[in-house]
């Protein structure tokens, strides 16, 4: 039996995950990501503890087929974060070859975490069966993982997928994090939601239990909005009108056969889609307006998911 | 020595190419579109005239590597026309195994003409040396190319690419082609020029050389712009503001090299690039915003070498 490692490095909490060679799923567990000293023990601390796993489940290196990472940072074909990863501290520097120096030779697969999560989708989440996928991250901000072909683009610098700010208004004067005004992020994120429903309740005084919600957010939105209120119900339509104008830029550019669409606003459920299709399909040149869309499934294993399918698409 | 074949389907003509192993150009010549009969003749003389040349130049089929076909419609992976070819007259078939058919078991390699002389672009013209690029045609319409990992992407339905369709202005009501409102092509095309000036000349009495321009088109704006009018430059300005979006979001998702820009519009040279260029680089995502920008280079050639370079990338 052969083995495969996933580590999906967060700001908070790297994810680790053992697979066997058919990229199931053996043994999972966590680890705190060490942001001390600009990140610098992070890439030992996750060869240890993938190391202590070989030891405990007496695997040897020559049964590992390779171990695959995640980073939240673009992360170019030859594994260089070329940008560093601002969250933790990183400066630019290759994370394959670091990984596979401290684990003695085996190989190593590294990708943008919020592609990697994309690929996961891919080969066993919402977008399992299909080889074109574009993944959207729906968090505190928006992410998104382009796959086309069963292959994840990384592009010239690894930023490739960066769809949360494609712009998606010209009018809009607050700044998103990027510097830039109108992305995608600005509307359709988590804070993106909350913030189209604190604007929409300070319009006028029509009713809504969103005004007694405890905490309003995007949660708060579609549960009103599964409820019966007409002003969620207007929220998440300006939420879907984002949404989907901006999807369909990706499909103009891309014609996926499938979006996945995941991360902690996605747990809506179906509700979500219908918000964002009927957009979506208006708004694709006709051609490209084809693409269905599914929910991801893997939640907060997407990452080592896709770790391990990097690898195994690889060997 | 052997050979490739490279065959670019038009509307009016059919343009040929007989390449060496190394993609060096030997011959090309043209023969007329028939499109009587839905053109169901179009295959056939294409397949004739190719056979007539290896006679000619006593080439046997063992030394023909293979045919490369661009046609006017969206072309999947299996070579199939999804949509036919409206300006043709063709159905939706296998243009791939029709021709091979036609060709005695001579291997064919089939693509959309947009896409196939983007890859003309990157194996010999304006975006040679690079693996990344993305060709943009500003023709009569907006057309595209992607190419990742020196691969062309064609998608689900073979549409990738249809950057002409991305939606960039939210308040035009005049129709586009396709249907839907603000595509890119509506302002960056030849006549979406030619419509910005006309919009613009209305607008109060400024003088300018476009009043008395014999033919208000695109070459006639950037003549004044390079005259120093001040109105063509506010008309090339909203052009590069419109293309420079429209680009910044196709970087967001594939974060190309390099954007290389063809089509008539692009002989007004280096200027063109001059009004495009920072617009892009103020609305891309920053990490995304790097990628370089050059003219095309191969003219109406593009789409022959591209042709030639499909069967070279598949040997």
């Amino acid at each position: 039996m052969k083995y495969v490692f996933g580590s999906d490095i967060g700001g908070t909490t790297v994810k680790l995950g053992l697979f066997d060679e058919s990229g199931e799923l053996l043994d999972k567990w966590e680890i705190p990501t060490d942001k001390t000293d600009h990140g610098a023990n992070i890439v030992g601390d996750v060869c240890e503890s993938i190391k202590s796993k070989m030891e405990e489940k007496g695997i040897a290196s020559a049964d590992v087929i390779g171990v695959g990472v995640g980073a939240p940072g673009a992360v170019n074909e030859d594994g260089v974060m070329t940008g560093g990863a601002v969250n933790l501290g990183w400066p630019v520097f290759n994370l394959r070859e670091a990984m596979e120096e401290k684990l003695g030779g085996i190989k190593v697969a590294a990708g943008n975490d919020a592609n990697v999560a994309a690929f996961g989708e891919m080969v066993k989440g919402g977008g399992k069966g299909y080889k074109n996928v574009v993944a959207v991250t729906l968090g505190t901000g928006v992410g998104g993982g382009v796959i086309i072909g069963g292959k994840l683009i990384t592009g010239a610098t690894g930023a490739a997928g960066e769809i949360g700010h494609i712009k998606v208004d010209d009018v809009e004067t607050e700044k998103c994090n990027c510097g830039h005004t109108g992305c995608l992020e600005q509307f359709a994120s988590a804070t993106g939601i909350a913030r189209l429903a604190r604007k929409r309740l300070a319009k006028d005084d029509k009713p809504s239990v969103l005004r007694s919600a405890e905490l309003l957010d995007a949660k708060a939105v579609f549960d009103a909005v599964k409820a019966g209120d007409e002003v969620a119900d207007e929220v998440a339509k300006e939420f879907g009108r984002y949404l989907g104008k901006g999807l369909a830029v990706v499909a103009d550019v891309v014609n996926p056969e499938i979006f996945v669409i995941g991360g902690g606003v996605s747990k809506a459920g179906e509700v979500l889609l219908s918000y964002v299709e009927p957009e979506f399909k208006n708004t694709a040149f006709p051609p490209c307006s084809g693409s269905k869309f599914a929910l991801a499934t893997l939640g907060n294993d997407a990452g080592i998911y896709g770790c391990a399918g990097m690898v195994l698409s690889e060997n």
